[in-house]
């Protein structure tokens, strides 16, 4: 593998060139028109404007991609996360066009792309699944009767949704019906599929999710759980690991769990195993996988030592993973702050415009990801994490105390950002002590 | 301790402020009239001028650095490196004004400060000396006796000098006569003392240091090597540990050998015993101890985890070092690479001016220490160093890869660096299969 196309922009597109870059392998960065003064089009070995700023017409564009990394002589393509990583068709016309997809193989996309069709493979392998549905509901009557039996609250899901997009919680019968109808007609329309399913709604949850990654030898192992349970919206802000509410036992299932799902699937490269973890009798279901890196990646790296994008590439050229589970050893703690262009006063409103300043943290046990820098112009055509601070420290507590100094002198100016909200977020005692599920932010208002 | 205030300015005053910010300790700056816009002011919980641009109205202004502790309440001076680091005056005057000075007690400042006095005390507590005249020489007679006695070439040593100043190699009695005479004229002027001595110079050998923490309870462990034999002029360049050529019998040696040399002064704080590494015959022998924090500490915290300057702290206050020697355990390899403000295409020339673009490496396995941003005017005051790269792989190699590509995303604009010399540093045959002594860059010109 000589040569890599990366199917991405900002932070991610950086990360996989640098990852590329130190394992001596060129890479072919795309850029969109609105993207020219970006960071991942400067640090490639070489980049192309894909087309105007749209990301339809740009960074969705495949066969504009496809045809670049065909011309630049390019033998793999890696898609980072968003935009095309999840599509398998975009996989299978790599195949097609003999480029490497880093990633899992295109049916593996497709499987655990449709939700209800995941969970039924999931419940097959054994691994424990949220009572609903038996995939998808045939219509409102039979709604009604799966909801009566498992009990309300219960939640409509759609299909071939994602991103937060497609999902209805119902506490009564009457909820459900009313629901089902929005649920089914904004499913049709973003998603082109009105399929739904329902499950019991589960309301006091942590978000716990297990990294594993397989290779083309029949390996299969995990690099321990990352907590993401700070949401806001179903948007992830804040994601660490080890999670501080595991005990070693649940963490030790967790990981078993999930290593058995991957196998059944017959996963390859990195892949993410969401779980529910429910707070009410500790019992963890599935809740997706994910088949490609994670935002949140960092925090499993700063834990283990592996470079995971590193290991995505090589598994990808066919190397055997070199460490057998018993290997991964969890050193310390990591937390990772997503550094939006977004006014956390004024309700997360988007704040797009030029960095005037931007003097970021550095020093022992800290790491920064980012595509910008100081002149930079954030467009406002594309998603608006501009950053990720990442530490790492020996304990939670010290890896907090890291953060906030980290946070205290990290400097954007001309834009708003959501630093102030990390910020007071590490003051809050709910964070600092555990006590917290998915509706932290509806129930603490940290920006008061 | 509440409060302390940082004798310092630069990448280490900011290095120092942070660890005070982790340990919830307030911290006080202090900057000359030429570093109003300097970072250390910026990040620190309060800050004064402490005077006029030249160094020595303002960091090596005793009574007024003294006077502000007191005045802002601080109970400790953490001198940093260089300026007043390892004036013992300065640490008697800190103890006498009921201020807790952050580095070994001030009698050893002076025991180690003194050159052949600290080789003498090496010698007595069993730690190999290079072969030379019993402390200081008497007379030019005297002088061409011992050289006789030992075999040219011979090193000259001022014993009050330091920095690279007051020492001359002699190959012949008529060498020896001349640069006798100039070596005493320069340390009067220097130093205001023209005490030399006399050592067998070893010429092909490697810069090895050991780091050592003592504590007040009687507690001294080192914390495995450093290898700095990349210098130039004698200032050192790249630093990394573990060190390429050493085999773990030396190791273990030289890391008791510190541990004894240290505890026979009763050593409290970090503190580096640095080692001329004869490559001729794989003997280490005694060259000084540095009674400070040193500018290349962070390859030490990467390789061990331990964060020394939170340790000098802790020591400082009183705590026990929470560590055995054998809890101690190296993970991978770390290189750190001192960018300086220097031209390396025109001889290193001193390029100060405005950073009109500053844009930091960052990603996996790279730290980055320094005080800079875009917009900052460099003073021409200071030290040229303007910025630390360090980088931490499980391998030598994947270090210097991780390194090659950081110092490629190293943009700083409107000034010139030795971004380029490292760059070149790292593609040189000799660096990377460690085939050179201190004199590597007489013997390679790197920027050809």
């Amino acid at each position: 593998m000589n040569k890599i196309l990366i199917a991405n922009r900002g932070e991610i597109a950086v990360r996989i060139i640098r990852a590329c870059t130190e394992l001596g392998i060129d890479s072919v960065s795309i850029y969109s028109e609105a993207d020219a003064d970006s960071l991942h089009r400067k640090i490639a070995t070489e980049s192309y404007c894909v087309g105007p700023k749209l990301s339809k017409d740009s960074y969705l564009d495949m066969i504009s991609i496809i045809t670049i990394a065909k011309k630049t002589g390019c033998d793999a393509i890696h898609p980072g996360y968003g935009f095309l990583a999840e599509n398998s068709d975009f996989a299978e016309m790599c195949e097609a066009s003999n480029l490497i997809f880093i990633g899992p193989m295109h049916e593996t996309i497709s499987l655990m792309g449709v939700k209800d069709v995941a969970k039924d493979t999931m419940k097959k392998a054994g691994v424990p699944t949220v009572p609903g549905s038996d995939g998808v509901v045939a219509s409102i009557e039979d709604a009604k009767k799966i909801a009566a039996d498992i009990g309300y609250p219960v939640i409509i899901k759609a299909s071939y949704g994602g991103g937060g997009k497609g999902i209805r919680v119902a506490r009564t019968e009457e909820e459900l019906v009313q629901n089902y109808k929005m649920t089914e007609q904004e499913a049709e329309s973003a998603f082109g599929n009105k399929s739904l399913y329902i499950e019991k709604y589960i309301e006091n949850f942590r978000h716990i999710e297990i990294q594993v990654i397989g290779d083309y030898h029949g390996n299969v192992i995990h690099l321990g759980e990352r907590d993401c349970t700070v949401q806001r919206r179903m948007q992830k802000l804040v994601e660490e690991a080890p999670s501080p509410i595991l005990s070693e036992e649940k963490r030790v299932e967790m990981g078993e769990t999930a290593v058995r799902a991957a196998k059944s699937i017959d996963y390859i490269g990195a892949g993410t195993i969401e779980f529910i973890y429910d707070l009410n009798d500790d019992q963890f279901y599935f809740m997706e996988m994910n088949t490609r890196i994670q935002v949140e990646h960092p925090v499993t790296e700063l834990i283990t030592g592996i470079d995971l994008v590193k290991m995505q590439i090589k598994v990808a050229r066919r190397e055997a993973i070199p460490y057998k589970q018993e290997d991964i050893e969890i050193k310390g703690h990591a937390i990772e702050f997503r550094i939006n262009a977004e006014n956390p006063y004024k309700n997360f409103m988007p704040s797009a415009g030029k960095i005037t300043d931007f003097i970021v943290p550095g020093g022992y046990g800290v790491r920064m990801d980012t595509a910008c820098y100081a002149g930079y112009r954030i467009p406002p055509y594309y998603d608006s994490m501009i950053a990720k601070l990442i530490t790492h420290a020996d304990t939670r507590e010290e890896a907090i105390m890291t953060a906030q100094r980290a946070l205290g002198e990290f400097i954007i100016g001309g834009i708003d950002t959501t630093i102030p909200f990390h910020s007071n977020l590490l003051k809050n005692e709910a964070f600092r002590t555990n006590d917290y599920n998915t509706n932290f932010l509806q129930e603490h208002d940290v920006m008061k």
